[in-house]
């Protein structure tokens, strides 16, 4: 569908995407969304597993990159000193951090009762962007169970648009959303690996979105913001050999998709990214462990691949976002009405 | 009181102390406790005020430095990228930093009902060690009631030792703390400042501590565990003139006070400090600021100032704790009975 | 003569340039050249002045961005650390930074007869990309007097292309090069400041370049390397009162810009910005100084006109190359041709 | 010898040393040094192998700590990024980095003639204090051959004192140096590890010493310097499995054995350290290489091993000093003499 509109994919792209063409073409990586539109709120939580598995008993390796530090997402302090991810990954609104923070912590105890005790503790992994312009965030609408019932919900097909997290989003004036996308690498000796990105999008500059390299107006900005903030969050998975600083530097590689989609990374924007590998999973009772690691020389193609996708997964979202109303009557168009107007 | 033990504090430490030798000796700092002893609880909240004024109106700059980043706390990242502190400063028990962030943010919109409206948002600073050993954590016992308590009690005056966010607290084996101290620095002009720390300390391998070099063995370790985690948290406030870069160079060094204590920094302790100058606080309505700033080569004392503040922060911590037993029966020694044994 | 051909630049860019659309639009601020061409040698020295005193006793305030940090550059720790710079900014070749630094020492001494006595160091400030596909690097041509050479013909009017630093230097497989351009900012009050940028350009991939949105191919990569490799520096100057963390949030968004343009920010490309202001001038002999600086909220168009001043700054060194015949024969094409191919 | 004075050392130290008490205990592990004392002139430089194979086609791992960026370091921001170390350590004064790098940029050529062909580019690490009080700095002294020397020199067993790079350093007001030790630390599954220090030791205020807990007056500062400024270098090896990052979190840890000797990380001194391991030895021409790691909650020890391996490191390197007058006629004490007044 995207491919339809987005004509010229073909030569501003190089790298193939995978089946699915969303994070969960990296095998064992699932999604799932809790969206809650009730009275004021257009709100909710999306939650990304990279593994199946218990991953206080088994985490990821990790690594981060702040582009912009204006945020309050939780967890990343402790993801960078270790460079590991121990819990699911929630997305939400900036007021909801707590309730998610709450929920993760206890979801964590239940599974592993000795937190807090012989093992003293476990890192909450919460990230988030500020739906305030379409959302009553004074309301503080996200509770624990919602956070549960993303996590429930979580599968390897999951929606994309104004859903879960990005229900009451906005990006360069458009309503939206959660987006994917993935881009496969092959390796000089034939092995191939994917990269996927999923990315919560709430930044840019109405007017500002450069789509494959055209710059797009938005029909009426309304009380819109003239300025680029908001934030945007995006989570890299990949089933390549890494370690926690070389999947720093993947991460770090957003910032580019984001200064090819338009963005300054503005000053009132958290633009925070991290990247996962689901090989070489970890083990909390392990005295040594034996890992493969990709040589530094072949990152090139995965940064190639982590700026197309973050592009592409920022498209996504936009493409699939429904109109947006917000609980104070501004109304958001969306990008495909924008690019098709007659398609009604 | 402390002073006929730490008989050797005069030829260990350089610099005069201020007034009450704590943070509320520098002009308009104030600190609150709310301590929670219940069942299986030994917790609470420390609250501190950079000044009596509205925080998100009027920041404060402000720098970070994390030593070992194992550590849950939340609005760091915000506070390095801007340089600022917009909130009362919370300590609590690491699964009540959720608790304390919603009672922040709810104050904040309380007192300027335009957050989440056309201020987008506010950024709520809450620090943390784990009281897990002696307080029955899984309980999540802390409240944003109790963190409400902290900030309603904050005076000039305030207690040390297992009080606040300190009542659970375990060092090098011993009980608590809560602690506190100040320095006074003369720059060349005869130009005066004070530069106070107050930590919440939970750090230290038992056994490991140095008092002014001596090394002090802790008398039954029990179930105490043999390494050197648990956390610690240092926030130093300065009445001199300084930038959020000159405030992280001096938060770094906490790092060679906790060495002097007889820390190694270990991998399961969130070590991190943070400083903020009283001087030059911000305003959100200003498009640009004169401000006064002391220059490069006048930082040298601050820095000593820094690790002597923070060592003797510590040990008053330690000095008035009372002795502790956990939900499930662990006793803590406290250090005064360990170099006064008979004093009883 | 840019404008003929960068023809959806009025669509591209929101900000307008200053009068000569280089750093040196910033008042002050001066650029010199010392270009190298003998037998295997196409390098050469850039200088870039601040401002025409002594920085050693009057250093600027600065800020830093490790956007990859493959690189030799020397100074950056310190520039970090202090925020300042206190020598010219010296660009060349990667094996010429030892050459260019001990030229930087021994200007400082002469000027400082102190340093090394009661001021006891100076902190030299040399960046590099990597010309060694185009020249000889193994030779270690640069010396000590082209060094001085191109300190000693810093003016306000400084040429662009393969000039200086940019001698042998290639950019998405195109010739060159040094490149220049600034951007006008107006404040709400009506205050105006100047942003400029001078890059040493000599990264991405052949056939990645975006010109303002448009792919363009690389008419004959011929042995060119398929990689993003190379480096690239951007120097920003700016007369608008930032302090050194502003400064370094200012340098950040280089990398947004080096994504518009096309790179991925390669594994083997050092990719370092710095900035610097010349308003507020510290002085070394201070006890304390008052200086002003821009309320945060007001850094969103200096970050929108870095984005622009670092793209534009690229897009100008390409335009104004001459076509490159490496050492061993490889012949790069010029970017003017590739666009005009019937203009001779 | 040094176990004679330093009798507190059983109780104040847990891990026991090497055989040699040096890096060199760490397999593989050589130190070459060369002294230059002529006219002015006192200083020198010190190499240090990771193995004595081909560092350039065969890289370690290595982690970096910029504890105070006060310096003039060269190589750190590749080491940063890539996470290793791919030429020999040099060490030396502040104006000799440049002669060392080109030093070392000549040495990689002649072994591996493709870098700056094929293989564009190696990265020279070159680490400095500045010996400027007892040195006449301005003669920028140090040469290449000096550096050649050194590399020619290193073999396991190496002087201490004021030798090397060390010829001309002072620290708390005393003479010297450079200084080694090493720790054994032995892990659950019986497996042990070495690790070991190798300080330039250049740092810290006269009087300010703590020796073991008790604090040392220096006899006459003369014209010494008030101030802790200087510098130090502390450089860890060790044979445990251990990847970039948590090589890092080991070169962190000379903070805290700063702290211990009584410096406050001065404003003026350049206070680095790194880390490399000489298992999983890199290979740039691999793709994909198989690593062992020790698990993230058995670096505690390391952490102990590094904060006790560069406190006692500085001591030997102060222990064995010879008294030292400067160019201009500064004398320097020797520790010995101030702890054993009456051994003539």
């Amino acid at each position: 569908m995207t491919d339809r509109i987005f004509d010229r994919a073909g030569s501003w792209w190089d790298l193939p995407a995978g089946p699915a063409n969303t994070i969960a073409d990296v095998p064992g990586v699932t999604v799932g969304h809790r969206t809650h539109r009730e009275k004021t709120a257009r709100t909710g939580v999306t939650a990304i597993f990279p593994h199946d598995g218990d991953l206080f008993r088994n985490p990821v390796p990790a690594g981060l990159a702040v582009l912009n530090g204006f945020g309050k997402s939780t967890g990343l302090m402790q993801l960078a000193e270790l460079g590991r991810i121990e819990t699911p990954i929630l997305l939400t609104n900036t007021f909801g951090v707590a309730a998610c923070t709450a929920a993760l912590i206890r979801r964590a105890i239940a599974q592993n009762p000795e937190i807090g005790r012989s093992r003293p503790t476990v890192n909450p992994l919460v990230l988030e962007c500020n739906d305030g312009r379409v959302s009553d965030i004074q309301a503080l609408a996200v509770t624990e169970a919602m956070a549960n019932d993303a996590m429930a919900a979580a599968e390897m097909k999951f929606a994309q648009g104004t859903v879960g997290a990005g229900t009451g989003m906005r990006t360069f004036g458009f309503a939206g959303a959660i987006g994917s996308a993935s881009r496969r690498v092959a390796l000089p000796s034939g092995r191939t690996h994917t990269l996927g990105a999923l990315v919560l999008s709430n930044f840019g500059r109405p007017g500002d979105l450069r789509l494959l390299g055209n710059r797009i107006e938005t029909p009426d900005p309304g009380r819109a913001d003239p300025q680029d903030r908001g934030s945007v969050i995006i989570v890299y998975g990949t089933d390549a050999p890494l370690d926690s600083r070389q999947l720093a530097r993947i991460a770090r590689r957003a910032g580019a998709a984001l200064g090819r989609l338009g963005s300054y990374w503005g000053d009132q924007s958290g633009d925070v990214a991290l990247a996962f590998s689901t090989t070489n999973r970890l083990s909390i009772d392990s005295e040594i462990e034996t890992v493969e690691r990709l040589a530094e020389a072949q990152l090139d193609p995965f940064f190639l691949a982590a700026v197309e996708a973050a592009e592409e997964a920022v498209l996504n979202g936009l493409w699939n976002a429904e109109p947006l109303t917000g609980y104070d009557g501004l109304r958001l168009p969306v990008l495909r009405d924008q690019l098709l107007p007659n398609r009604g």
